[in-house]
């Protein structure tokens, strides 16, 4: 399924976050991740955020897509490079 | 149609940037709205954030799903209000 994350977490944690998402899913905008997950991936997904982040400060908003049903995304301002070309 | 909108702009914006999107959209996250918008609306709130925004600085990124196809939300780590309760 398509799975869009974004993430707002506390600085320090923050390079652990990036580099749990990047193992996943693609980078699009600072603290945003966009990818095609299995149910199985997401679960592990979910527990691999959940080991690095703080349960009273941070949070992570998951957003989740059934097969074919990909959104369309506008991007406006500064050009950045496509998910596929982050990665 | 639904909208997910993520901004990430430089500080001195933030305010501005805040203040348009809470003219549309529900606050969910830090820099994160959502909310429902017709064609209309949503050309109207991309000329309003343009005329905020920095093109060679701010990103913007604007995800819309057509009419029903709502994705799923999940939130992990400290609870933050429903949309609803925000505004």
């Amino acid at each position: 399924m398509h799975v869009v994350v974004v993430y707002d977490t506390a600085a320090e944690r923050n390079p652990q976050i990036l580099r749990t998402c990047r193992l996943y899913l693609h980078h699009v905008q600072r603290s945003v991740f966009e990818g095609q997950l299995s149910p199985a991936q997401l679960k592990r997904f979910e527990r691999a955020v959940k080991d690095v982040i703080d349960d009273g400060y941070d949070h992570v908003l998951v957003y989740t897509f059934p097969p074919g049903a990909v959104p369309q995304r506008l991007a406006w301002g500064i050009t950045k490079p496509e998910p596929s070309d982050i990665l």
